[in-house]
């Protein structure tokens, strides 16, 4: 699945189509396993879709798979580790964005900045009509009330952790197609030119590969 | 003061160290005739203290004065447009800067959504403490007292406004000096490896720099 293998593979001098072809990338976020949605195309817990898609994934040599170390410790958190087998680490590659030499252009830095500056001012004014409303909800439905709120002002729609940013650039530094159901994560991908896919539509995307894989007789 | 005067001016042929001398490039915030600390040593108001720094900088052929037009706007809500004079136009530039081309190195993306994460989680905080302050404070005090701490929590020593980042991509553009006070654009300006200057400082510089240049007979 290296890209190295792929240049010299057995095949290569007996099919001209297949030497010609370069892997494509995909960076994997976790939401493909977690988020029941979009899960449930690849199997019924976390560790079930995992082990769905890496049968799938292992038929696909036209792919190379990747995730950020970061994301990968997310991962971890949902499924049972001693069932996974060796061939995760060789079908899907950990590796971490080089974050000293990529850079941003810097229009986005304004609309990032602009976003949070009218966040927070949505979050204060939660956090105000929160207060005036003590009086007749109580303090313990108010309190319920301001984090969903809050959290909704402050958090829905925008990158807002590093492991965020781990996708984004790690993307953009293997010019990957990004696959992830994260808003705030999508929103810049289409600000940097990068590809993505919704999670429910990527066990399609797979069987098609293998088909094309195929027909290219890789 | 044109970088092109510079370059084809009269003494040049006759001073060879003159020749030699590219004006160094400075960019200016508002914080240095709005901010009473900062001002008062060029006036007592920020008519007087920019009047007071155009008669200094007028007399500094070895330095160019920059404000990008969003920070020159935010200062014409402080000063009496009718005392200016056209030497504001030809001593102080206002240029915005290239925010198409330029890049920011993407580590510092992961410092500042880490910073704002951070802070987010802090205003919420702030927020809870609020609502539960209520019964024994009253509406009113609590929503004083929020407003206040949720500003300091999720405003002070960040960059939050365009403005801001006018100012840093400008002084990176143009390889200047950054004069300014505000907390969070200095935090930048070190990542950035850019040059700044408290405002307080400025006055001293500008002096020093008139003796420079009459020292290169510029």
């Amino acid at each position: 699945m290296q890209r190295g293998d792929k240049e010299t593979g057995q095949h290569a001098g007996a099919h001209p189509r297949a030497e010609r072809f370069k892997p494509g990338k995909v960076v994997l976020d976790t939401s493909l396993f977690v988020n029941p949605d979009a899960r449930k195309y690849f199997g019924d817990t976390p560790t079930e879709a995992l082990e769905g898609f890496l049968f799938l994934a292992a038929q696909v040599p036209i792919l190379e798979f990747y995730m950020p170390p970061s994301i990968f410790r997310e991962l971890l958190n949902f499924i049972h580790k001693d069932k996974l087998s060796g061939d995760l680490l060789v079908v899907l590659h950990q590796k971490p964005p080089n974050k000293h030499e990529l850079t941003c252009p810097a229009f986005l830095l304004y609309e990032l900045i602009e976003d949070i500056r009218d966040r927070i001012n949505k979050g204060l004014r939660v956090a105000e009509s929160a207060v005036r409303g003590v009086s007749s909800k109580g303090e313990k439905v108010i309190i319920q009330e301001l984090r969903r709120k809050y959290r909704e002002a402050l958090r829905e729609g925008i990158i807002d952790s590093k492991e965020d940013v781990d996708l984004i650039l790690l993307a953009r530094e293997l010019d990957a197609l990004l696959v992830t159901a994260d808003q705030g994560v999508i929103k810049w991908a289409e600000n940097l030119g990068i590809k993505w896919l919704f999670p429910e539509k990527f066990r399609d995307y797979l069987l098609s590969s293998i088909k094309k894989a195929r027909l290219l007789e890789i």
